[in-house]
């Protein structure tokens, strides 16, 4: 049987998701391969992730896949898993799929939101969750510099140098810029919440990091689209800390 | 000068509000106090807190203030409050105030709020701020218990028998309970919010789980009815755990 589960987690305490073979790092799909293991009487498990997010960064609804032999209901799979599993991680949903189901293959996009806190302070609520910004930001800016992302662009100047991918185009469908008043956090959260066909790695976090530098004003939008149209790194702000992130949703038909 | 302080925490790693002397444990006063004698080169300071909330309660916005020999721009005195401190505990306002302002005394009530994530799993982002309930719950059954709260009582059924206090009179005046679907939990949260003219130890909590017994259908309204009229402790349900309860605002005139 293939199961498709849903997870939810703080990513602060891991090494991000995919499985650390050789350094044995608490990472949420070792977590997770370790209680099927132990469920289902195995040495070994596949399972896909459909983003691999990297160390610190959270999920409300990350999904993935894994096939198990044997039939379980699904509500009690969930349960044996969330009773083997550490607290910072949850299965919030376990479906029976498909055979072709691949939570990365058969995604047709994802949604990330960046949060940043802005106040002179850090609220202990959002310090695990937020980038902190005590300098004054120009929200109304960072929202005009983000319609410049939308559309299929080559990523280059705003992804890890490192990434070994075929292509680095890929389609923004919606980048947006909110503010709102933290009730929890008494000040201003800003939220920068972006949906793509797919992202690069650490492409959220530098759009965010650009745009933040943009609302500081230390970066003009005419050179976020020179960024953009010439793939020119240099041009880009920096990528912004790992615990601001968050994988909101996976898109599938 | 007297200073009044607003403060958020994460009561999580806190002994409580109030300066351990005897044990010596972490409390959110101690801290600040000790960030205070550095500040001020002092070896002692007197700071009074609206509310003395247990070990593991957390805070919004909770109100103190102390007496500081010389001035300080109060903006410079909270980054150097903030700058010695701990993380889980921010100084988000500080305010000159009148001589005769006391943060306990001066204050004419406070609103406090317990929360309770009702999935069948407990979301790793409210875990250290609600308590978690798996079973059904009727929130309009807890809705209308709810009611029976309000007004001028004798609150010895929803205390701590240990509270030395001259009276266990207090008047509730406003008792409210809302459920939301919780995006970052991805499930439901219930709020139980209440103000008061003044709150008995265990008070909040003791009401909290009580009208979650109600919404569960082990309580019956007429039985809390009961338990308030005649001051019957044993009508009452279990003081429901406090991590899931947050200081959210002192009134003042």
């Amino acid at each position: 049987m293939n199961y498709r589960l849903t997870l939810q987690y703080d990513g602060t305490d891991f090494h991000g998701w995919q499985m650390q073979r050789v350094t044995g790092e608490r990472s949420v799909q070792g977590e997770l391969a370790r209680a099927l293991c132990l469920i289902d009487g195995r040495d070994d498990v596949q399972m896909h992730g459909a983003g691999r997010t990297d160390a610190g960064v959270h999920a409300l609804a990350q999904v993935a896949n894994v096939r198990i032999e044997r039939e379980i209901a699904p509500d009690k799979l969930r349960a044996a898993m969330n009773g083997n599993i550490g607290r910072d991680v949850r299965v919030t949903k376990v479906e029976i799929v498909p055979d072709d189901f691949h939570a990365r293959f058969s995604a047709r996009g994802k949604t990330y939101r960046y949060s940043i806190f802005n106040a002179p302070y850090l609220s202990p609520f959002w310090a695990r969750y937020a980038l902190h910004e005590a300098r004054a930001i120009d929200v109304d800016r960072m929202q005009k510099a983000a319609k410049l992302f939308l559309g299929e662009h080559d990523w280059t100047a705003f992804s890890s140098a490192q990434a070994d991918v075929a292509t680095r185009v890929r389609t923004i469908t919606m980048l947006e810029v909110t503010e709102r008043y933290s009730v929890r956090g008494q000040g201003s959260l800003i939220n920068i919440t972006a949906s793509a066909n797919g992202f690069l790695r650490y492409m959220v976090r530098s759009i965010a990091g650009t745009l933040l530098a943009v609302g500081r004003g230390e970066i003009e939008p005419q050179t976020v689209e020179l960024a953009i149209r010439n793939g020119a790194r240099e041009l880009a702000g920096a990528t912004a800390a790992a615990h601001g992130l968050t994988l909101l949703k996976v898109h599938y038909d």
